[in-house]
């Protein structure tokens, strides 16, 4: 008589969580950051103080689609997952507090890689004061998906929305983008080769930093009255701010922060600068208005933080949309509401 | 001069999300559930008053590992995705509260074929009165990867762990199991056509129906002492409760539920009942132990609400550890500590 379950070997999940998480967090870590329950029931119980709102946002990474072996180690796609969740918690103002990680499996990640990309996750979470409390993990056909959960805290009512742009305010950026695309540019012509990238291109594109700090001195001293992360490129993400705000947002093309490594890169390998800092993804800056009576009071606050900050434009009344104009004058051009496509063919 | 972005259209992610989520919740609803902020932003807001707790639970479902178009339809996939979290959140004895979704969209799944799997996810989420309020998609080479991440609410201090059982006590399963692997086997046997299975086999494999409210039930009343859903399986999960109270569970084979409709589909298949009811997973009914005083309360208690309510064992000292034994006496057997596998060879 045939016989249900038999003959093959449980996955034994909680196996292998247990070698992939166990230990990780000590248990004042998880009691001060209010974790009742964590990893190894059916759900995990979190404690919270009245005052407060919760923020939740999921993000999912794709082998072939966000990564490949050339581009990323098992330990940075950890990394970055988490952050990239990190990093939305950020663009909200919001204290980033707990993870769930769901992976899926394909036979080509063994428990030894699947280690190294714990390991990153776990590194990115003691950086951010994050707590991983519980996940998921099955198998998967061909291709490793990486799907995390973050959850962090705002104070009620204070949440800093896409929507609150308004004409004359000034647009700011908290750090220069374009790195994490030219990085992946460089990896992928390098064919994974470390030594034939500039280490800051490779470094953005492999470990990119949330801009927790920035947003929540933003949000404690009530400067930003919109705010976005840039996950999508400066285009997209400024398109979703002036649609979200109905304004048209006015860049100025001089004011735009470009690094030396990236306009070296870019002249070395016939790419364009401008391209790259409009369209590139997963910088993780953050992008967002403020009213210009706090211009000179943010830039004094963030320089003795040791913050960069950027003012790259302006708040105007209009159709939603996004222009660019620059010194030498002529009518601003529209910028192209279109997004970061990793490997899409044409883009490199 | 290569330019980047150009050439591919964008995901346009806000697009579809918005095809497949838009106008599913009213803001009454939303209000209502606690949602300060729902989808389109960074990440959502939620408001939440004092003495609660949190439950939060990840669960993916991929194809060709959790289902193939033969076993599902479309919708299917999307109500059972978000009902095995529901389940979770059930077996903590808590109230699912939010729900965010991650999907990895493959080329062969359609605008249409997704927009059926939100069908069935909203179908699933009104009729838990759960509020989904953000996620994530992404593109896949080649399967359908679903994550949902399930939020529940709990009184502060009362989620029922696994780890409570205690010897003396008794077992119970808030319904039948095995039903759904029965499903899954006539689906496959049948490649999909619904009339070669028993319908209430099919409906049990796809549209499975989490105890939200049995859970609460035994929460309010502090009759549960342990509790699980069965996801993997009843050994499976037999056997989690049993390490986790460092007790025995011993089940009775003759207390076991066992409906006709798989009796009848075991006997004329070749199969062997008691594996389907012991192996056999995603039931999403409760497994769970009760001190014996509250043995009579308890079964009075869900006959008065209609829900099914079965003592299957016994908890008793000893290593951690699940055996059965039937009536016709003998020593108990050990049980295995063996999971549910969906498409493994040689269970089928």
């Amino acid at each position: 008589m045939k016989k249900w379950g038999d003959a093959v070997p449980p996955l034994d999940e909680f196996g292998r969580i247990r070698a992939w998480t166990e230990g990780r967090h000590n248990a004042e870590f998880l009691a001060r950051t209010g974790v009742a329950l964590g990893i190894g029931d059916d759900a995990a119980v979190l404690s919270e103080r009245p005052g407060q709102e919760w923020l939740v946002s999921v993000d999912t990474m794709v082998e072939q689609v966000h990564f490949l072996n050339e581009t990323m180690g098992e330990s940075d796609i950890g990394y970055k997952a988490l952050a990239s969740n990190v990093s939305d918690i950020a663009a909200m103002g919001g204290v980033p507090r707990f993870a769930l990680v769901s992976v899926s499996v394909p036979p080509s990640w063994d428990a030894e890689r699947m280690k190294r990309l714990y390991d990153g996750l776990y590194e990115c979470a003691e950086r951010y004061h994050v707590a991983v409390i519980g996940g998921d993990t099955t198998s998967a056909p061909r291709d490793l998906v990486v799907s995390v959960t973050v959850i962090g805290t705002v104070e009620a009512g204070r949440a800093i929305r896409r929507s609150g742009a308004k004409p004359g305010q000034l647009v700011f950026l908290t750090g220069p983008t374009g790195l994490s695309a030219a990085g992946l540019h460089g990896l992928m012509r390098g064919r994974g080769q470390l030594d034939k990238v500039p280490p800051r291109l490779a470094q953005a594109h492999r470990r990119p930093t949330p801009s927790v700090k920035a947003g929540r001195l933003l949000l404690e001293n009530g400067w930003a009255s919109s705010l976005n992360d840039v996950s999508d490129g400066l285009a997209s993400e400024a398109w979703e701010i002036a649609e979200a705000s109905s304004v048209k947002l006015l860049l100025k093309e001089d004011w735009l922060p470009l690094s030396g490594e990236l306009s070296a890169y870019a002249r070395d390998h016939g790419l364009s600068p401008i391209d790259l800092v409009l369209f590139g993804g997963e910088d993780y800056v953050l992008l967002g208005t403020v009213d210009k009576r706090y211009e000179s009071e943010l830039k004094e606050r963030f320089r003795q933080e040791g913050l960069p900050l950027f003012f790259i434009g302006e708040v105007e009344e209009g159709a939603p949309g996004v222009e660019m104009e620059n010194a030498k004058g002529g009518l601003p051009k529209p910028i192209a509401k279109r997004g970061y496509n990793h490997f899409a063919e044409g883009t490199m």
